[in-house]
């Protein structure tokens, strides 16, 4: 399914719902459990352990992690996480932002699904994805509800599996 | 269970985990059900949602949502809903802070399950709940991990079902 970027997605993933802000998605029991069930499917039987993104990454990844039953690893934003931690820098429209992961936290070699909500330029799903490669897991894919075309997001994913239920 | 304020938790909710700092919880894919099925079952047929309060409160709502297969309200840091929001100014040790939520999502008089990781003073479960009742919802109860005795949560929350999983 691809829209050009100034539309809206009505009646997915089901009637009623607007789809480019995705707190109605969250807010609807069968919507929420469609997308995740989608994105457990398109990956299953290729991760050990997912990986949300903060903030909304969370919401996906933490329901994702209790379908599957696979450990929960946690990407957050600089200087929310406790003793050791790694940090990747990544650029922003305006400036730079950074993400940290505590290491150690699971087996090395792990297949890590890294989950976010929308995939615009890029920039935090790849730092994300390079946090994990330092930590010393496998980036099994990434997973994403919303794609922007034309943001060059899929460029500098390249190297990685990567899926979005809608792109636009 | 209850502790000394300084003490962590070890062997919680299974053998290897040292409770106080929750990442290896949510890292260990049986420790992470337990905490939420816990959470899910001691609330059994009171709330028809769920709401996550930002940004760890996300982690546990839904995935509870989830299993539970009832919609996920999202409480957010200021600024970072869209649209129309309800705000909701609460102190913190230094300063303060303020949690948004969107309106209108839910029914009017859903009775909706806060959810949160750490109950220490009570500020931001507090605004939580005020934010939930002004967007004409019924406070089914508040969730928590973790509950830090002798900050006076439990006071501020005395109108409300509050049930932590731990108190130290």
């Amino acid at each position: 399914m691809v829209l050009s970027l100034s539309d809206t997605i009505p009646d997915f993933p089901k009637p009623g719902i607007l789809f480019r802000d995705l707190t109605p998605v969250f807010a609807d029991a069968d919507a929420f459990r469609a997308v995740i069930d989608d994105l457990a499917g398109r990956f299953a039987g290729r991760y050990d352990a997912v990986a949300g993104v903060e903030a909304r990454g969370f919401l996906l990844a933490s329901a994702l992690a209790y379908a599957s039953h696979t450990p929960l690893a946690i990407v957050r934003k600089a200087g929310k996480l406790p003793g050791e931690v790694l940090s990747e820098d990544y650029g922003l429209e305006y400036g730079a932002a950074t993400l940290e992961i505590r290491p150690g936290q699971l087996p090395q070699g792990s297949r890590v699904l890294i989950l976010d909500d929308v995939l615009a330029t890029g920039g935090s799903s790849n730092a994300a994805a390079t946090l994990i490669e330092r930590a010393g897991y496998v980036v099994a894919g990434i997973g994403l509800v919303l794609e922007l075309d034309g943001l060059g997001g899929r460029q500098v994913l390249s190297d990685y599996d990567v899926y979005s239920i809608v792109a636009e």
